[in-house]
């Protein structure tokens, strides 16, 4: 995979910045790389559903922003990416200090983009766990 | 469909209550009926991604929460819910003032329940838009 | 919806014809208007897996391609279409003397189409139950 | 991963066996070890859709049977599998001389298994191509 863009990271990085729901959650960006990108969303009280686990929509959030960043390292220059679907198997209790969300693209395409996406719940003795996996079609629109 | 916890709706207000990430988002439940579960989330900045929509992870978590509740209608009285898994195909941008999930069993069962949501997005001239469409498999745990 | 094709039902008629797989399970084309399609299965041995239900694979075939023809009613002539995704919830053994896959288009676009399809058997006493559900995405190929 | 039945090999050979509908198709099972199935399918015109390519319900039957397999080589002895759900996205045209499913467990449990699944279309001169990816959820009926 060769990216069409190659200003891709600092785009990835300002369109994150530009996100208000990524503030309002606390998630970073971790890693952006052609076809990869991490994000990390560290624990917080306010994001949990009743049992104390993060809630499977926040789950969600950072799995699809990862995935949808990831198509993007691969199309050309001021595309823009939009979710077409995805669905997301939830494996254990998302439970943990940090989360991460690592997305990689499986098949680029001109149009569309399948990706998958892992979330790792990492515990305060830094052990992960996968929590939960997407997989997701990203359409780009020129 | 006929309930098994005489007590349904109010276990589930108290439940949805006790989800610090509905405060966050300032959603609220505004309907409970045996299999039929609505939320409502009013717009806010701060709950959008770079094109000033409401990110599809906000969508997930206001249609996965009806899912959830939408079988939890459905279950014995002390039972707990969670998410096995959910799809969620993004029909049109999720611009509004407000936005409805409104979740229904299609199919109830001992351990698994499968429900689907229709998620709405409101124009301040209250045309009514739908955005996104979700499939989800719930389980309960008694 | 308003069809771009004023022959697509003699269009989805001969595209039905000539799809092998059809002819091999013994599926047949049973219902074509705008945005709707129904396909219908006679029950036969060599279809099951091992309890005597109805393969979930075969269940797909037809749902498949219900929700492909669907969305090719509202395509314009001489499209081609294509499946992008789609994903079943199955809800019961699939056990009954008939199937029928009958799908709904639930969001047009110019590239893109989501579908969904509840997939029925039907018991030799005429009495119908709804087996399986997939929603799927498909592809506009000009 | 440990298996709980000893004899999964001879057991999934057997149950395999007693699908009528790998037979109908002609697929073969190519391995199984504990977690991970392969199912091998043949080309045959009959398989095809209006374009010549492999059904995406085609794909499908062979990718949701190696799914269920492989999380029934964790399950205990006398168990029975069934598909609870699946999603398929659907990468490339489905065109070779023989198509393999290999299938392995994302996330074990005494109930629900998450596997998943990735079909490779193999061409003349034995360049493999990932075709399709398959995520499904398995339940183990005791």
């Amino acid at each position: 995979m060769k990216p069409l863009n190659p200003t891709f990271a600092a785009d990835v990085a300002s369109s994150f910045a530009a996100q208000p729901i990524m503030n309002l959650i606390g998630a970073r960006l971790s890693l952006v790389e052609v076809g990869v990108v991490e994000i990390e969303l560290p624990y917080r009280a306010d994001l949990t559903q009743h049992n104390g686990y993060l809630h499977a929509g926040v789950v969600t959030i950072i799995a699809d922003t990862a995935c949808g960043y990831a198509a993007y390292t691969l199309m050309p220059a001021g595309s823009n990416v939009l979710s077409v679907e995805f669905k997301v198997n939830l494996l254990r209790p998302a439970r943990g200090e940090q989360f991460v969300a690592r997305a990689g693209v499986i098949k680029g395409g001109r149009t569309l983009t399948v990706v998958r996406a892992d979330v790792f719940a990492v515990a305060e003795n830094s052990e992960k766990k996968l929590v939960a996996t997407m997989t997701g079609t990203m359409m780009c629109l020129r």
